[in-house]
């Protein structure tokens, strides 16, 4: 039976020019992470299973790539009993990677552990259009204070990798976990119906006041009373649209005997980040902004393009999760880039610089006799800094010159055993056709002065 | 129970100055490779599982880390039959995924393909020291020529790779299995005995003639007249050392009737790999280098460094193994750096450079008034280049710098209510002691004239 040579489900390669593009954003994006003094982290695809498990909720266990038992547990499996087959799985995300390095090394990391991790992780969700099972993460963490010195490094990181990869317009959506939270304490929304709640409002932007308002009664359950309290707090929701939402909200809780403590603070946090970003680069206030992960206790955030219907990054305080290995508590602010998306964005706007040609000059092969001549003279280009590369046959000019433009060299060089004879080598550009006879010795400062290379 | 954070058994966290290490050889060998024209290519960790079956003998098999079935899968596994518990792997080396990708976009690519792939690899190996379960390998592969052209470009990159790395003391050792045949064929070696005796053979350097010449006698089965050709054909196996080896093992296989075409080739080969070799790096042919691989169809090779006992690398031709999903012979040639080995030998032999530390200034905190001029200062250095980091709480200032020591920040910046109003930003070399009030304004070119910056 033929296999197929297709790459697995949800997999892809990643040709030279995909290569060139990805790693272009990635060393953009990593250089703005270490200019906020972020260190590298790398750690293994493979972890323990017993350190993924259960850090994900139900549905990440379930999406996870666990690997198959080996040797003797192999003959021991029990297909009762999943705990018998797998005993590693492929690491879902960075972040319980970073709560586990943490743990095991804090004696030696730095009182503040800033990092940043750009990294693949695996999650087998159905493959479609953009989503892949194989995807990198781009996060960078400050691990270790309360401080909002560590939000404001972490979005200014963020902002400049952002405007690094030419994403001058991005949006910053500021919100705080404890803002939401104290809204919903004045407004009287049971304990139990919080989750469903904040999931509600967060579709504001998408399905409109009307339907949240329907739905917080229909489906969550919230009494009059609590859906009106709502509707005065969140500007939006309610049909009062006074001014700035920040001072909307500060007022409205402010009325209703909330604390405001955490609107001041993410109003200086804003100012700041403010100072920090690029012309182009928006940061605004939106109380409806919840994010879905539950582990987040303080400021949260999320990037938007113009560009693109969904976020390109996010990321918040989760106080509660680095600890989780080392058994207490430890303050951490977090966030991450979704590099898939932003490479999709780049791609359709184009975005990407135009990358050098992989190769400066190609010599191609006229006889067996000159190849010595033709090697040495390689050796010495290279030697400079070019990128050479020798047609490994001695066939028909013309096919030459074809691949060499099949390759994006733009000079081709041309040494027979007449050209050694003269101590010369013949260059000739291909985009002009012009051709041009050069001293062997001089080779290298003639082939500096061309035209892209 | 509390969960271990210890990485998975076999598995590494690398940690900033280990990043940067494997990052500087990485960025340096594949420098060298894309300068002989080699293009990266990255495939995904996972691949199905028929793809990488039976391609690494039995062994590579079992050492496979294959995945778990997932969802309605898991429910069908019968212990009795293997295939119902695994449908994908992740890759045991980077040559096959080279092949199927080369089947896969083969009308895309160039007529000749150069590429790269510098990934890690995973097998289930028994961990000891120097041996993991996730490492990486630094593969160069020429693919669609059978030309020599192919092997001079591979040697010369890996050298040039292994030189940038300050490897000027390596040994290549050449042979060719063309001529390893052609030994056998005329010492008339039973084809079934041919891989025993070329096991045999190869530990020549290890346990010297005399145990090889009994080990071929008694362990191989060959008759006395066998091991007396080979003695008479192999330089160190016989009595006599006529000189050269090559120009013996040409005059002996001449002498039996052997065709010394392969030689031939060989000999020219040799001459251009050391006119393309660095000083200090030595090229030899040996007769009785055989390497493991079985797919090896003609020269091959092999990297020694004096300072480590196994090869830091090597490889080879190999006309039938890219071809193996497309369904017909593809001539290639592939080597492979041993990355992990050449991690160990430059931690041992002390070969790295000194990093620059990874912040230049750290702003210290002393009042929050200054903060958000802090915040400004920073960003502003940040736009010049530098890596700045802000202390991110208000304490002792002797803390402060404990901690700008830690992270290996020999500056320290200080900008508090007093120096915005003076319009200044004080300096500190924590080297020195020395401290210097600086213009905020002028802060940029004052910093980037300050020593290890």
């Amino acid at each position: 039976m033929k296999i197929s040579s297709r790459p697995a489900s949800g997999m892809r390669d990643f040709l030279a020019p995909e290569v060139r593009r990805r790693q272009w954003v990635l060393a953009r994006v990593t250089e703005a992470y270490r200019s906020y003094g972020f260190e590298p982290l790398e750690t293994p695809a493979i972890e323990r299973l017993d350190v993924l498990t259960g850090k994900y909720g139900e549905e990440g266990d379930q999406l996870m790539f666990k690997l198959l038992v080996r040797g003797d547990k192999l003959s021991a499996v029990d297909p009762a009993d999943p705990t018998t087959m797998a005993d590693l799985a492929l690491h879902y995300d960075l972040t319980v990677p970073l709560a586990r390095v943490y743990a095991e090394y804090q004696n030696s990391l730095p009182k503040f552990y800033k990092r940043y991790s750009a990294q693949p992780v695996w999650r087998a969700d159905r493959p479609q259009k953009g989503r892949f099972r194989e995807f990198y993460q781009c996060d960078v963490d400050y691990v270790g204070t309360e401080s909002t010195v560590a939000e404001l490094e972490v979005l200014g990181a963020m902002l400049d990798a952002l405007a690094s990869i030419r994403f001058s317009e991005v949006t910053v959506r500021i919100n705080d976990r404890r803002i939401l939270a104290e809204m919903l304490r004045v407004a009287n929304v049971p304990d139990g119906a919080s989750e469903a709640t904040l999931a509600t409002l967060d579709k504001l932007d998408k399905i409109g006041a009307e339907q949240v308002i329907i739905a917080l009664s229909a489906d969550v359950g919230l009494d009059a009373e609590a859906i009106a309290t709502l509707q005065s707090l969140i500007p939006g929701l309610g049909p009062e649209r006074s001014g700035e939402p920040l001072a909307h909200v500060r007022r409205a809780l402010e009325a209703s005997g909330g604390d405001v403590e955490p609107i001041h603070q993410l109003d200086s946090l804003i100012a700041s980040v403010r100072r920090q970003s690029h012309d182009g680069q928006r940061v605004v206030f939106d109380p409806t902004l919840v994010r879905g992960l539950s582990y987040y206790t303080g400021p949260i955030f999320e990037f938007l393009s113009p560009h693109f219907s969904g976020s390109i990054g996010g990321g918040g305080r989760y106080d509660g999760l680095v600890g989780m290995f080392s058994g207490r508590d430890v303050p951490a602010v977090g966030g991450s880039l979704g590099l898939e998306r932003i490479l999709v964005i780049m791609e359709d706007k184009g975005l990407f610089p135009e990358f050098s040609p992989s190769i400066d000059v190609l010599f191609v092969q006229l006889d067996d006799d000159a190849l010595s001549h033709v090697v040495e003279a390689a050796a010495g280009l290279r030697r400079h800094g070019f990128s050479v590369s020798i047609y490994p046959e001695s066939t028909k000019l013309g096919k030459q010159f074809k691949y060499a433009e099949s390759i994006g060299a733009r000079y081709v060089a041309i040494l027979g055993s007449r050209e050694v004879e003269a101590g010369t080598v013949d260059i000739k550009d291909l985009k002009t056709g012009e051709q041009q006879s050069v001293s062997a010795s001089a080779l290298h400062s003639y082939v500096e002065k061309l035209p892209d290379v």
